[in-house]
């Protein structure tokens, strides 16, 4: 069963709230615990706890991992373990992105099973060009694995890079977008390909060189076309492309359901939703972080 | 003493070969290893011991570590500690880039000398827009570190993203070099937020849309400009960013002493060019390897 298949019927199942399991260092501290290895584990595993059973998507952050080395990686390898054990898919968050066999590395790495740290799906970051991942794709394909191809997100300093333009006059988050479509479109319910796109991606409306957002304008007609305020212009992104959205940015960062509805259009049915922070600062009593997770869940719809 | 202090220093007394520390499973093969972890400690530190006392940098590829999971990183970790131990600066290859506490954590997973994973300077992705680095910038200055931003790659697919245009008509890449050049313009003799420009970038002088290169025009005088031929134009690079710049694509992947002094102009003095399965086939004879690391050294001049 392919990726996007099983990522559907989770979302069908469990609803579209994607719990990040990201050990900060602050988090480990409001847990009273120490910013230490024994913290670390200690607080991934309750949260994989609290989270997992209940969660469509887990979506552990790597980089608080291999802050402490190899035996942080080894926490992580449990924590992928148990939320498959518990139900959840597991979308890797380690925004790799290579070339050649050293993307094919970090494939082999990431999405096979027999891997110590396979997960059912990892986010790549395509600053190489979309083409370098396709060592991750193949391997993906390989494996019923999924990806979530960096394509446009909230943060300020996202558009520099993101909004610059090709010489179609596309955005390179739009190009993203529209090789997601090639690699999905015979696909049913869903493709196994799919994007990063920020819940509150109307704050960086702004195209590179720093100018303010407009309101998004009003939807026309079909609406998986999100207009964005820039420069008079408005800049228009497509988000049909048949795939998963990985949306980062809800709740504490300010995202809401209205939001992602309005930003995703149609295609809002194939987003979750990813909140860290505030969901985590609920623990480490595990029933309150599994209420707290029905409670967004039920929020989301 | 700063990042661009230390490395100016280790090229002025070892010459400009970075060395790739990469056990790709088709090397450990060619030594008659396994392609499991006891093959990749193995390769891994033959390298080092034939290679480190020698080059002023060495690159070891972390994806190549990763690929074991816990314990290639438990490997990774020896591998750092006595390549410094030998001498040679240790620039870890990992490509991370993310945002806000998140890079944080990177930053002091990889460049705090306190952490297990602690490297002289590391390489980033600026996918998320050059200052959703600042904490690996903030990072590096603290700890004396360095970094190598991804800026143009000699891989064909690089253009789609790092030939985008921004507003005012700079290229992606060349608006990476220009951040580079406002952290390091106080510093002398060099900066230590580094680029990583392939060896042979001219391949891909097209813009996003696939046309090839024209050959590269005669430089103009002053010469940390190249002009690259694209649609015409002419797409110049200004790589006089007072900072280290590492050149993969040295040796078996085409590129010449000719073509850095051509493509670099004055500014491949800060040049190390990187090569990796060449140098390392050479194994797993310690000799073999520090020779040919020595030839090549010559070689670059």
């Amino acid at each position: 069963m392919t990726f996007g298949a099983r990522y559907a019927t989770a979302l069908a199942e469990r609803g579209r709230l994607c719990a990040g399991i990201d050990p900060h260092a602050s988090l480990l501290l409001d847990w009273g615990l120490n910013d230490d290895l024994a913290g670390l584990e200690r607080f991934a595993l309750t949260a994989v706890e609290g989270l997992a059973p209940y969660v469509p998507v887990v979506k552990p952050q790597s980089a608080f991992y291999e802050r402490f080395g190899s035996r942080g990686v080894a926490v992580l390898e449990r924590v992928i373990a148990e939320s498959k054990a518990a139900g959840a898919l597991v979308l890797l968050d380690i925004k790799r992105g290579d070339i050649g066999s050293t993307s094919q590395a970090y494939a082999d790495a990431y999405l096979d099973p027999a891997s110590p740290l396979g997960s059912d799906a990892v986010t790549v970051s395509p600053y190489l060009g979309f083409g370098s991942l396709m060592p991750f794709v193949e391997t993906a394909t390989k494996f019923d694995a999924g990806l979530f191809v960096l394509a446009l997100t909230s943060n300020k300093e996202g558009p520099e890079v993101q909004h610059a333009t090709v010489e179609d006059g596309r955005s390179v988050g739009q190009v993203m977008l529209d090789h997601l479509r090639r690699l999905n479109e015979a696909e049913t319910p869903l493709g196994s390909f799919g994007a990063v796109v920020g819940a509150t991606i109307e704050t960086t409306g702004a195209r590179s060189g720093g100018e303010l957002a407009r309101p998004s304008a009003p939807s026309e007609g079909v609406s998986e076309r999100s207009e964005h305020g820039a420069d008079g212009a408005g800049v228009a992104y497509d988000f049909g492309f048949n795939g998963p959205i990985l949306a980062p940015g809800f709740g504490e960062q300010g995202g809401t359901p209205a939001d992602l509805a309005r930003i995703f259009g149609a295609a809002n049915a194939n987003v979750v939703a990813s909140t860290s922070r505030g969901l985590l600062r609920k623990g480490p009593d595990v029933a309150a972080l599994r209420d707290e997770a029905l409670r967004l869940r039920d929020e989301l719809g």
